[in-house]
């Protein structure tokens, strides 16, 4: 039986909020108000974040020195719009639209279930986001997060030990007595193997209706649960 | 007319809390507990911060590593016990009492302030006080920051300016965008040197009834307010 843990710490892009259908959303939006070219705006979600692994291990392996998230967002933005053949959409519009990721619709269990983990324990992210994105995530989805950690605490990306290891050093607490959630089986096998508990949250829709990934846990966690609320009642919040 | 602030950075010690009597609250249980001889908590709680200025200072010089507020509040502490004909008081019991400085009661009109400034504004401290400080005090006192900011992002203590200058470079703001408030006029006089806009608000019982310092503003601040609440009012919130 683990010892009950004092923190968790959070994945927040698909564990927390669906980014994919929000940044559709947006992209829907902006289509509108610039008279674009029909254009399959999940698909252009997708797209963009197809760019999201390539650009973190640039910083990772070393080969560019650390860089805020929503910066590397920007600049795939521009690639993605190329791609797709939106390079009408001006510099300024590309901005507000990067923004987009500050507004990502949490799931239905999120603030619910967040609200009641917080009653015993701290909560922070621990995300690839920047503070900037994370802070304006927060205020917009109702994440009331005790604090922001993660990738910009450590000036490196997960799965790097130091963003797990860093997050809970902040805290002041053994890895044992921080609890990991997310919906993706490499995030908690990482965290797993650095002595932090682990919670594994299904979310099967986070890709769409195609999903084929992280349907299940694969790893022997420590808690799966159904969503945050399940999460919460397993932990006695 | 300066512009609108987008963030509002907090000084904490005195200027949200009131860590004079709420330390010396804390060792008046432990004296009981223990059964110590008749001692003046009031002098010890001052003695104990007037060790804090030469804490840090030996870290701003470079003279020792960054090193967490709650560790050298820990180290000081043995020296006002000694000082005080306390050796008795044993290690687990020196570890607790540390802990009271996450558990120091807020000012009246902190809490009611800082909910209404929130509205409106990213609210954060900018403090000395490390992260895991900041967070247990913060649910103990119900002060509810979108995150925590401060020594810990630049790894050194106010008034170097990279304490103010990070945390705003945090929130992706430019120093202009971001609102120092405190009730002591030499954090303020750092943080508008680099371009922050000011709030003072004095907190003339901080240091007791005999306060001589930072009874009122001393420089041209952008804001002058009676209390959280007051600026909440003059900001609109």
């Amino acid at each position: 039986m683990a010892t009950a843990p004092k923190a968790l710490l959070f994945d927040v892009f698909g564990t927390c909020v669906d980014w994919r259908a929000s940044i559709a959303r947006a992209g829907e939006a902006l289509g509108q108000r610039l008279l674009l070219p029909p254009t399959n705006w999940l698909a252009v979600a997708d797209a963009w974040r197809a760019h999201y692994q390539p650009q973190l291990e640039s910083v990772r392996s070393g080969h560019r020195p650390w860089t805020r998230l929503e910066a590397l967002n920007r600049e795939s933005l521009d690639e993605v719009l190329r791609d797709f053949g939106l390079e009408a959409v001006p510099a300024t519009e590309r901005a507000a639209f990067n923004l987009a990721w500050r507004q990502l619709a949490p799931w239905s269990d999120t603030v619910p279930g967040l609200t009641r983990l917080k009653t015993k324990h701290i909560i922070a992210p621990c995300s690839n986001a920047d503070i900037a994105l994370s802070v304006g995530l927060a205020k917009y989805a109702q994440l009331t997060w005790d604090t922001i950690l993660g990738a910009e605490i450590s000036h490196t990306f997960k799965p790097q030990p130091a963003t797990y290891l860093l997050a809970a050093a902040a805290l002041a607490l053994p890895p044992a007595e921080v609890l990991m959630v997310a919906a993706h089986n490499e995030d908690l096998a990482a965290a797993s193997k650095l002595g932090l508990q682990t919670a594994f949250i299904p979310r099967p829709l986070e890709h769409g209706p195609g999903q084929t990934s992280d349907l299940r846990p694969e790893y022997p966690f420590t808690f799966v649960a159904t969503d945050l609320v399940d999460l919460a009642t397993q932990l006695g919040c």
